[in-house]
């Protein structure tokens, strides 16, 4: 028996799970927010109870050292050294790896080059670990991938049509993320449906405030709607997605725009929140669609760029055996599942509508006569970063 | 019995067709290229002969006063006056114009602010109109959009993610191209197919240097791949089509780059140029593909591009009854038609392969059980210019 901790560490927060492996067992969980920002948020989770602190935490460090000491006073763990694993969330593994590894010196060296793919978030992907191995030194370090799931995709698929140069000189190709929710999403789903996942063609869809789309096919990432960075493919609550660079440069020249506060713009600024001009988050959208114009036609855009990936997935894969829901808005939002897939009746696959009044709970929604699966699979990335620590223990 | 010119004016060049209406009759056509570069070049095909002359042509109103001087020296017209309309295709039609129409004052107001659109392309259309108004006063002067047939997607299609006060301020849209193009091949086709073009949903794909694909539903354009300008969408021969927008900057940063200097690399070095690091032509990519490996990557991501708009499409029309060939590429790759529709072969969609060695010419190619027709169109964009040069004169 022993604990694992997930950890998905932001520039200025950091979440955490204690599980109980290889039970998998929710020990504990929680988050820290606003760190070095005052008035920190510290809340966890535990037996049924909820704890919440507000107090100034400088950095991740403190945080983590903060969280460390509310384990053992609220008696989450007797001792720290019941904590044998650590598994970090790193955003961008870029080519090197396409699996979670233990961390040592040379991945170490690795993460610091890779922040210049994710200059926000890599940073403080390094903190949380640095701080573990300070204060857990006996603790397995293992970091997890966002992107690793997808280093499976072809050249053809990866790469851009832009001069070959970039790709050698500066890695630019798509590198996608949620690769581990897809990878969690997928593997469930394929036990749900019953067959080896190396036997189905899926597209998974985890569409929260951040939305990808991921066509899987023998088991493995074959193409992902993100790309260089997580700003491309589906529109998101704050994020374009997809956008013609020419129409960029002429908003941005005419704005009298930086790079930068262009690139803000894109990507926080647009989205749902942009077209709708009142909100970035879906429910209140719909709250609203029948009176304002605004709010009707994001939902409608949002729901067609997802289509347009569906349809591009399943012809690039040739056919699809399951369509599979998931992150906030895919376990929660019933009428957009049914106004999705209801766009694919044409070709067989249905939902049974008896069946799609859950919310964030594992469901068979197809239709019994549907030519493929429509599934709704809470993603568990936690749990994912959890067995691949207690994986790499064995090889340790 | 009536002579109509249909004109498609570039920055330095200038294409021309005479054309007998409505008899639909090619009486002569030609081009002026390098105009105001020295060594301009005068062709003109006539009665089975061709003509070169390379001479110095200063601009549009020195090029078109020759070319109207040759007409007569080689007999084509016997007087300037036989000639009682002129078409001229314009690039940017903006949200004013969704089908051809007269110009007259109004018109040329619009066409000029409409340059912002189009900044390489939009002054040559209008002097072009200036020049002909000037030497054939008595002539129709017709302004045929590139976009304007496009201009019955919905908003829900036409609109970006992005803040919606771009949209008013700037005219922040999808816009598409190659309007005319797609209106004559998807109209043709339903000839061919046998009904009428508002009972199809159709895919045509004009695939050229620069190619575009429009899904065509109740006769009208659904969505179409070009968006803001013709660099967004498929991969074409120098430019990139889609992008992740955070890579451009990413590279434009990078290389220290103006964006000037950038998005001349997304459209002129991108693309299959780019890839392949060695040629923008298919032709030189094909005859290579079996032993460079650049050569066959540009090609394979090349189709990937269209497949994926072609799986859009079909999703988002809720089917397909025909998929239509035509440009350059579209009309004379076999190969290049025949792994598409392999890629389709999964939805019943398939092609006679003894009916595909052809070239350029109008050719049902659908297998007899194929679920969808597989049709290739060449395109007559002048004709179609001609026509609505035509239709308008019996408004007049």
């Amino acid at each position: 028996m022993a604990k694992t901790m997930a950890i998905n560490a932001g520039s200025s927060s950091l979440k955490f799970q204690l599980i109980e492996m290889p039970e998998e067992k929710v020990i504990a969980k929680g988050q820290i927010e606003r760190i070095g920002l005052g008035d920190s948020i510290f809340t966890l989770k535990f037996n049924g109870e909820k704890f919440e602190n507000i107090l100034d935490i400088a950095d991740h460090e403190a945080g983590i050292s903060y969280m460390l000491t509310q384990f053992e006073a609220h008696g989450v763990i007797a001792d720290l050294n019941e904590i044998s694993g650590v598994g970090h969330r790193v955003v961008a593994g870029g080519e090197w790896y396409n699996h979670s590894v233990i961390v040592d010196d040379d991945v170490m060296a690795k993460l610091e080059k890779l922040i210049d793919y994710a200059p926000l978030h890599e940073p403080a992907n390094i903190a949380g670990i640095k701080v573990f191995q300070k204060l857990l030194p006996n603790a397995l370090a293992v970091a997890v991938f966002d992107t690793a799931f997808h280093q499976t995709m072809s050249q053809e698929n990866y790469l851009y049509p832009l001069p070959y140069e970039y790709y050698t000189k500066y890695g630019a190709r798509k590198y996608g993320a949620h690769g581990t929710s897809h990878r969690y999403i997928s593997a469930r789903a394929a036990e749900m449906v019953g067959k080896p996942l190396e036997d189905l063609k899926m597209i998974t869809l985890h569409l929260g405030a951040g939305s990808s789309i991921t066509a899987i096919k023998d088991g493995k990432s074959f193409d992902t709607s993100m790309g260089f960075t997580p700003l491309a493919g589906v529109m998101m609550a704050t994020r374009t997605g997809d956008v013609d660079p020419s129409l960029v440069y002429y908003i941005q020249e005419r704005e009298g725009l930086t790079n930068e506060q262009m690139l803000d713009i894109l990507n926080k600024k647009s989205g749902m929140l942009g077209v709708s001009t009142i909100s970035a988050d879906l429910r209140d959208l719909k709250a609203v669609a029948e009176t304002n114009t605004h709010a009707k036609l994001a939902i409608d855009m949002w729901e067609n760029r997802i289509l347009r990936y569906i349809g591009q997935y399943i012809v690039e894969m040739g056919g699809v055996d399951a369509i599979v829901f998931a992150g906030g808005i895919g376990e929660n939002s019933f009428e957009q599942r049914a106004h999705i897939i209801e766009k694919l009746n044409f070709m067989g696959i249905k939902i049974d509508e008896s069946k799609n009044q859950v919310f964030g709970e594992e469901t068979d929604l197809s239709a019994a006569d549907s030519s493929a699966k429509v599934l709704i699979v809470p993603t568990n990335e936690e749990l994912m970063i959890a067995r691949d620590v207690e994986a790499l223990k064995t090889q340790h």
